[in-house]
């Protein structure tokens, strides 16, 4: 797959799923957002969630390897600039099954580098009732066809 | 620190840093962004970046992890919406220092929700050679003072 396969259209559901698991919520946070309706359960049941919940960078993490096994060329990605209009529109909690859907909304060449183009992708995580748990649009590189 | 202690005013730079090791930057790419200049430093040293660079999402979290530590209050925190204009302007390396600059652009009490207000801070990372190397803008829920 090469820029020129990224085209806009219609949106696209993958079939791989994500069970988050509570083990690697506590540990994420830990690491890299150690608030404490991510890291202690017992606490959060009595705070703003009712209970623990993912990290909003965990959940994003997720999203980026379902984006990777499922959407994003293995051959022709350059990396991206950027993410716009990232949202956590409901809790990530244990137990959750997350899939990821996809819509091209832009793809562009380069007017500087001509061996690449740059794709605009509406992105977004449903989790097992089919709520939105996390969108964005993210930006991507990608090589041309050689 | 409550709602009412963030206010717009001047950047602020954070004193803690973070340094980049790489055997976290492949073990997070493992898991969350498996591509190959995250993950194989030969096969990298080949790619666009020229080297092993994290990945973003990884930037990210060492964002929120100086974040929460420096900045986010701990007793008024109510998790956050979202965060829009995500930007990686210059990758991020195996023994980078990277360092927190936060600037409040705005602070409004929620309409619906009384016991709290959102605040939206410009946040960056920047590297050892004061190069920004991550930049968004951050929306966050805080508690009003009880």
């Amino acid at each position: 797959m090469y820029f020129e396969d990224y085209q806009p259209g219609a949106p696209v559901e993958h079939p791989a799923t994500i069970t988050v698991d509570q083990t690697a919520v506590i540990e994420f946070a830990e690491e890299f957002d150690p608030q404490y309706f991510h890291v202690d359960p017992e606490a959060a049941a009595d705070g703003p969630f009712q209970g623990l919940i993912a990290s909003g960078w965990h959940t994003a993490g997720l999203m980026m390897r379902l984006y990777a096994d499922q959407f994003l060329s293995k051959e022709a990605s350059l990396g991206g600039p950027g993410v716009d209009e990232l949202r956590w529109p409901a809790p990530v909690r244990p137990g959750d099954v997350l899939r990821l859907r996809t819509e091209v909304l832009e793809a562009r060449p380069s007017r500087s580098k001509p061996d690449r183009g740059l794709i605009r992708t509406r992105t977004e995580l449903l989790n097992q009732h089919d709520t939105i748990v996390f969108s964005c649009e993210v930006l991507n590189f990608l090589a041309v066809r050689p």
